[in-house]
């Protein structure tokens, strides 16, 4: 049972190393799904997205000795930024399994962070295999980038700092991709909301949380071809319970749709924000009818985009 | 001789139909200039630019009888949907005058705030001859985008609200193309700041105002070939004493040093901006080694651009 004061700590911890990012509304959005929503621009956060919220957070629970022995993780995206930047301000050293086939601004990003990068093959295994070697040759800790509870608590502090300023929320959308973010959304709105509901925004190509949701068991994509490329992995055993204990319900949206909604937030709010941030708002445009008159906060997730690749 | 009075009676009248909008820090472009940089950002501003504050001033200085019979100017760009929102928000007609090649983007935009277009020859003698044309016909009144006083006096309340936040900068960068904004920018430092300097980012290609100060005589442009679209426009005898008396000195980019500079603002600070906002802090880059460990404010001046053309 995890208990609202873990997070009420975790926050304390993490906040000298983090940004508040600020709260923003628009005008037109408002007019266009009839409701006022506040969005949590996590695009301002260090590094450009919330996964440095969870990864401070587990690496500052780590002990002296574990610390001193580093940390590991494979990522191809921004928890491999956000980790190795969260371990050069602790102090902590940072191995980094990126599959061969990432690409080299990812890779440089990790580099600039601080980040020493392993390559392995493209597959999940070999990916798990090469941080395992890693864990075991230099006794570094293995920190998953959604399923640790560690990470979970982090990432709801984003919720949370919303809650503090928007208390009265009807309801939170965050998009939905390894379950992190959701998960320790879910956590704050049940904690510090005032019957604040939880949203999931999710894309049809990757909807692997709305069929676990439905099915009651973790499910899997047969393929991940959507522009929200942070939202491809799947849900695991230790966010799951909390995403079905505590989301209400999650809405597909299509890659049309998320698209839209990213052009919104460039055109009209001028936020540099990735696809996977749009898929919360595509959600909220998508059933708007629902929501009409509501107090609605959407975490806006992150901002770290190719600018050479544009979907429009 | 402008009264500190004036600016200050300027805001007040303004305020309520304007955003206040944000002062923003990068950690990573402070590392870069090796000073203490605070952007003011005008892309959050509504309809997208500065340009909103001095519209919205020029049109609340109408007599009742003036109002009733609507207001006019000629422009492709953000003055153009300035004035039509700042026209149809205190229920006044806008009557703007397009070039006919205008992006058809452009001509939506401003319908789209309520302004009723006419179209004419793509000629800076035939734009003036329809404008004059609807003065007389409709007895409208006729609003420069820049060299016009009370328009002036409305762009330098983004000056003004930075100072209010950041008493002590040293120096506020904004860009020059009409003069307009620089001119406004240096009253505010001159009534505001404490020994707060103004500097003019020009590019090379449009640098009719840096040869301007060097002859004493408002100068032209032979050409106008540059990604800064907003600052293709020539002082006007309004703002150039102003800016004579009041700017420190002009820097002038290339064309590739707005590009990366506007590539930092979007990448790093996930910020929207035109290339016209990037021209600013690409002349304080060019310059660092001047600037080193001073407060320096840049207005970032808007945020409309067409994603379908971007520079990168």
């Amino acid at each position: 049972m995890i208990q609202k004061e873990q997070l009420i700590k975790c926050h304390k911890r993490i906040a000298p190393h983090i940004h508040k990012t600020p709260v923003l509304t628009s005008r037109i959005i408002n007019e266009i799904t009839g409701t006022s929503v506040f969005f949590k621009c996590e695009n301002f956060q260090r590094m450009g997205a919330f996964k440095m919220r969870g990864a401070t957070n587990a690496i500052m629970q780590l002990t002296e000795q574990e610390r001193a022995r580093g940390v590991v993780t494979h990522s191809s995206g921004n928890f491999a930024q956000a980790l190795s930047l969260a371990a050069k301000s602790l102090g902590v050293k940072a191995f980094i399994v990126m599959p061969s086939n990432a690409p080299q601004v990812k890779k440089d990003a990790v580099k600039g962070y601080g980040g020493q990068i392993i390559e392995c093959e493209p597959t999940l295994a070999e990916r798990q295999r090469n941080a395992d070697a890693i864990v075991q040759k230099e006794g570094a800790t293995f920190v998953h980038s959604s399923n640790d509870l560690n990470v979970i608590l982090g990432q709801g502090t984003a919720g949370k700092e919303l809650l503090e300023i928007q208390p009265e929320l009807d309801y939170v959308f965050s998009p939905v991709g390894g379950g992190g973010l959701i998960a320790g959304t879910a956590l704050a709105a049940h904690f510090f909301g005032h019957h604040c509901k939880v949203i999931g925004g999710e894309p049809f190509e990757v909807d692997d949380a709305y069929r676990s949701l439905q099915s009651g068991r973790i499910e899997s994509n047969a393929r991940t071809n959507t522009v929200a490329d942070g939202l491809k992995t799947q849900l695991g055993d230790i966010n799951f319970p909390i995403i079905q204990q505590h989301v209400d319900k999650i809405i597909r949206v299509t890659e049309t749709e998320i698209i839209a909604a990213m052009r919104l937030l460039w055109e009209r709010m001028k936020l540099v924000t990735e696809a996977s941030s749009a898929v919360a708002l595509a959600a909220l445009i998508k059933e708007r009818e629902h929501f009409v008159e509501k107090k609605v906060g959407i975490i806006l997730s992150g901002g770290n985009v190719d600018l050479g690749k544009l979907p429009f």
